[in-house]
């Protein structure tokens, strides 16, 4: 896997307005944008100016901003579309059609040849303004691979800076984005963007494998947040990436950020951070079964294989629950200056589980029955 | 991919018991064992009764309750367990070492031979007592492949009817699933279950490779809830299947239940359902943009690969924002009885854009705007 060459596409303030929930003030997402330029995303997708007024003020003044990020918008394949991203001074746009048979008949109702030939004009305009250009196959998993590859093909020929393969739908598995991203891989020499829907959960993984197999951008957003359940989070993959490249994603990004980042944007939608999220999620460093305590009291990589200090984050351990072991009590004893035997370790073990089967112990009631148990 | 042999252990009452805001009464027990057999899971495996002495009651208990579903513990490779597993009834009985150097040293401190030799007598009385035996090697991710294929031989020479290959971590990657549960495959003739956390959001997507590779049973718990943030949550793994093989889930799984099943674990554990859940997520069959409005109302599929009837369901579409597109407007004149022609219903869209662009617009706002444009 190449080590260095991928970037992220945060896309919070594009697709993530599609979310449901999320109906953006201007200043939510001025906010939101300086927050993932401090974070360090690499580009900032925004809603086209050809969505609303308000979306064309909106775009304009986060390009005057003048973040390190690169402000990008995304819209349809069509001249009038691209001349109002121009006007706001965007440094790139991405542009696409649908190529699957239910979407171009859902859809646009072009074929392949006429999908290829109202690309030309678009693409040309972006291009002579000096945009960075993307094109992309909207619902590219359900699309034949052969369509796929003429459009990459015709779009590289006019000089695209990169071709986007988008899991509209969220369909694609992880091997098949593998093997579909070597494909495109090898068809075409420029950049390789990946969009991927979470409908299945397999957004995550399959971004990652797109990037195994040669992708150079990924679109992810905070929390997630897109169109029906969304898609690829920032945070799942940085998760992802940090447990394989720590050094890379550590330098890159200021992942300590991460946990107000996602708080702002849960804030901004009224939605709650799910309890399940990966690294920041509010128990992803809880310990609490007996074994897992006994190691990671000797080694916290036992468990963890991102160090929670990476993101700010601090680990718990859970000693009071029925699940608990004995090493996890003398541990705690220890650090209250009690020494136990074994046999009597055994002991106040069993004691210490019979009583959280009445309910778990806080912290305060486990050091009263260690105390209890040596004044006794 | 083999299309049915694929079945589901649902540790919701074990793994699901280690999650950090879960402390299951009995009662609670109860409810979920008859909730998950209802909705079809083929095991349910819960909490060993080594654990506390209500552990013990309560497996004895969901024993008696004669469910369809094989009730099966978990428990640590050594006599005293699985005899105390025996006493309560249970259909089987999963074992398991640490096979990783990091958990070896920090867990049990066994060598390779150590672990083979000690697994011999538990899994022999427990082949004895006519248990279902499943062998696993935790943290397997992590382990040597010769070691994993050692204690896998030797599990198989005692008989175990499963060896388990567990992602204790959630390190692995979706390649490296299926690349080793391949290896397993042809190395063992024994069934293979899978079980993975979540830590880097892989946790569906490789228990889906497991399935492609030839695993047979995978690991699931309700809403994903474990250790730390958990593993591959059911609803989760039945999206994702039933995307590929919609006749297979829908006969073998009563999959309207799944959203009262995850309601039912919610409030117990009081955890809320994350927002961006899938198949049952509050916005999972929402649809916003405009041009995805358009495709929707003229063919249902095109965003959309899992029919949300088919969970109990229904979609939505959200007219009323800036994204919102022509068509859609024009659908909702129609149901109206009103029809625009082109030009008035871009600038009624246009209306309705400028006025969502000061916060979103409800159905009957909408309404609003349209009846007043023709009686203007």
């Amino acid at each position: 896997m190449s080590k260095t060459t991928w970037k992220l596409i945060d896309t919070t303030l594009r697709e993530g307005e599609q979310f449901a929930k999320a109906a953006f003030r201007s200043e939510d997402k001025l906010e939101i944008a300086r927050a993932l330029d401090t974070f360090g995303v690499e580009y900032i997708e925004v809603t086209t100016p050809a969505a609303s007024p308000q979306s064309q003020r909106d775009l304009a003044q986060i390009v005057k901003l003048g973040l390190a990020a690169k402000i990008i918008t995304h819209t349809r394949c069509i001249l009038d579309d691209v001349m109002a991203a121009m006007d706001t001074g965007v440094r790139g746009v991405g542009l696409f059609f649908a190529t699957s048979r239910i979407l171009r008949e859902a859809s646009h109702a072009k074929s392949l040849q006429q999908i290829v030939d109202a690309m030309g004009p678009p693409i040309e305009a972006a291009l002579s303004a000096g945009l960075e250009v993307r094109f992309s196959a909207e619902d590219a998993f359900r699309s034949e691979v052969s369509d796929l590859l003429a459009v990459y093909r015709a779009a590289e020929k006019l000089g695209v800076h990169r071709v986007g393969i988008a899991d509209t739908v969220g369909i694609a598995t992880p091997r098949q984005v593998y093997a579909l991203v070597r494909e495109v891989r090898s068809t075409v020499k420029c950049d390789i963007g990946y969009h991927g829907h979470n409908d299945t959960g397999c957004a995550i993984a399959n971004a990652y494998e797109a990037i195994s197999a040669g992708a150079t951008h990924v679109d992810v957003s905070v929390l997630g947040i897109g169109e029906r359940n969304g898609i690829t989070p920032l945070g799942g993959l940085i998760a992802r990436m940090f447990s394989l490249e720590p050094q890379v994603v550590a330098e890159r990004y200021r992942v300590g950020q991460l946990r107000e980042l996602e708080r702002l944007v849960a804030r901004v939608t009224g939605i709650e951070i799910p309890f399940n999220n990966f690294v920041t999620g509010e128990t992803a460093y809880s310990h609490k079964a007996g074994m897992h305590l006994k190691a990671m009291m000797t080694n916290p990589g036992a468990y963890e294989i991102i160090p929670p200090e990476a993101f700010g984050l601090t680990r718990r351990f859970i000693l009071g629950s029925r699940l608990t072991g004995r090493h996890a009590i003398a541990y705690r004893a220890r650090e209250m200056g009690i020494t136990f035997g074994e046999s009597e370790l055994k002991a106040i073990t069993r004691r210490i589980k019979e009583l959280a089967d009445a309910g778990e112990l806080s912290e305060a009631q486990i050091d009263e029955v260690l105390r209890d148990w040596v004044t006794a």
